[in-house]
């Protein structure tokens, strides 16, 4: 039975706990398949010093199937075809999209438009005219569908070309006076979950969902945004993964605009109209990207660690995310035994991923 | 009696018709003194084709010295030790400047801030705000006596080092109604004019002004300007002479913004506080200024040019403005032979000079 879907093993190796986008791509890269690395996960938790983690049941994942189908959605997985290759490049691409509506958006050049749920009108007023000149040239808008400069966003583009990410599962709107704009963009343009049908956003949900914002994007436009705010963690993302950052400025009385103007500061390109975002595209250079099937195969993970090397590892760990060249470096292993032992650490549920390809011990 | 004021000949070859900054130098620079450039004028104004030029009399410098003296205004040399060194450092520093107040002010750290005659009353109190900070923290405002962004600029930095560089004559104020902040610059701060007193300004006298600001400057600031605008070229001077260019931003809705917004895409430093302004500005480092002796000496100017040089070089030009670099490597003759055939031709009144380096045949 489970052979005859292929979706089944996969969807039970993301729903087990402390598997993340890393360590799928991670275990599947070392054993091949899905299903080889579900029957390894036992005993690479016990080498990694915690229990073995909860793993999906079939069951559990044919409900989630069978509820994702009523919903008219489906499922994309990292190593499809048309899975969008500017977000399989980064380092923890989802190996699972839920989506509803036309995946033929995310072909065209992307641009993110994200800021503030408390925008000013003028701001939001800006931000739903530049999506939609964006949308009119064939520039595919995504953003996150919250209050505030993305629900312009995605106003705007709604006939030329909207993408929507959220944080919960596909059947949950957040805030829900979006439901009805969360079901235009899924009938128009497209909409995209991480998380399985029936998941109430949590606050962790939001940078997971900022990633793939970022990711599908070739560069991100800020409009309006607080320091410290979720819409430069965004802007941060993008620029990690080498995508162009994008800032709507302000006047320095206004404190609304101080976020976009640091982010300028710091380099981000000052944006005024369309086409000065439509400047800082280009067309996909297909040289550059992975083909799916390569797309498990690009890190190196060692068959195995000794016990010595775990415990060098280790203690270069402390609840201060560090970045993984940083343990490579001090360690002086080599890169793929670091990477065997932080995979049976998660696994364990003794670590804890951050953006930036850093990593703690979990708190 | 010439021989004991030795302000005379260099006035007089500074007032005489054709002499720009750029001539003055070369002048002063191949004859050894303002007095033998004199008596050569005839003869090299001949050579380029032209009549004598109308040379300054003793008679009309002495009533201009005189004239000046009884405003309590005093005259500053480029070969003057307490010249502004950074001033001195630009190819078309005034060989003469007329000045009331206290000239210690551009020894210290200088920032330019410029912008819109009709700058909204926002962007005023932000520039007053930015220049009282900036003014407080010791470093010297440099404006321009103009409506909107300059008057703000002096009011605030007022009290702690402003400095007004003004197109007219030491005596007159443009527009009328700053007459009462001019005298308060002239007596709190350092009020800098370069034409003799009684010239009431032309529009042709602003651009020389705004050479100075930039010229005296680190860098200069631009708040809230349109393209195309008075500070977008002192902007352009400053960032030609080597200077941090600065832009204070706004809303891409705010047409008056625009300039300010532009600058920054070209890669003027967004600029929100004092703080910001005052990470650019360095001490002057005094092995990188000139010393006054030498100011005059740093041009090249050969002895003399034959009928076929000035005749390649001639050929060369038209009404439109073209690098002296540019005209040098054309004709293949010696930078210092293209120099003497040009300053021949702008003595003669055929030549006119441009800002960076450009001439052009006069129209």
């Amino acid at each position: 039975m489970a052979d005859a879907d292929p979706r089944i093993d996969r969807l039970r190796l993301i729903r087990s706990a402390n598997v993340g986008p890393i360590t799928y791509r991670q275990l599947v890269a070392r054993f091949g398949s899905a299903t080889a690395a579900l029957e390894a996960l036992p005993h690479l938790a016990a080498r990694g010093g915690g229990r073995a983690p909860v793993i999906a049941s079939e069951d559990a994942v044919m409900r989630e199937i069978a509820r994702t189908e009523r919903l008219a959605a489906r499922y994309l997985f990292l190593d499809d075809a048309d899975y969008p290759p500017l977000l399989a490049e980064i380092e923890n691409a989802p190996p699972a999209l839920i989506l509803r509506g036309r995946l033929e958006l995310v072909a065209r050049p992307c641009v993110a438009m994200v800021g503030a749920r408390n925008a000013s009108a003028a701001a939001c007023r800006f931000a739903r005219q530049l999506a939609e000149a964006l949308a009119g040239e064939g520039i595919t808008v995504v953003s996150g569908l919250a209050r505030g400069i993305d629900t312009a966003a995605h106003a705007g583009s709604l006939a030329g070309g909207t993408v929507g990410v959220i944080a919960s599962g596909i059947d949950i709107a957040f805030p829900p006076e979006n439901a009805a704009l969360q079901e235009s963009v899924a009938e128009r343009g497209l909409l995209v979950a991480e998380q399985p049908p029936g998941t109430e956003p949590r606050a962790r949900h939001f940078p997971y969902r900022n990633r793939i914002i970022a990711g599908l994007s070739q560069g991100t436009v800020v409009v309006e945004a607080a320091p410290k705010s979720g819409s430069l963690i965004t802007a941060r993302l993008a620029a990690e993964a080498g995508r162009e950052v994008m800032a709507v400025p302000g006047s320095p009385l206004d404190p609304r605009a101080q976020g976009c103007n640091l982010l300028i500061r710091e380099g981000a390109t000052l944006i005024q109209s369309a086409a000065d975002v439509a400047e800082m595209l280009r067309p996909i250079d297909p040289r550059s990207v992975r083909s799916p099937s390569s797309r498990y195969a690009a890190e190196p993970v060692a068959e195995d660690a000794g016990e010595a090397e775990r415990r060098r590892v280790t203690d270069l760990l402390s609840p201060v995310p560090v970045p993984v060249d940083e343990l490579v470096r001090q360690s002086a292993l080599p890169a793929a035994v670091v990477q065997i032992v932080l995979l049976e650490l998660e696994l364990a549920g003794r670590l804890e991923r951050h953006a930036g390809g850093r990593a703690s011990l979990a708190g």
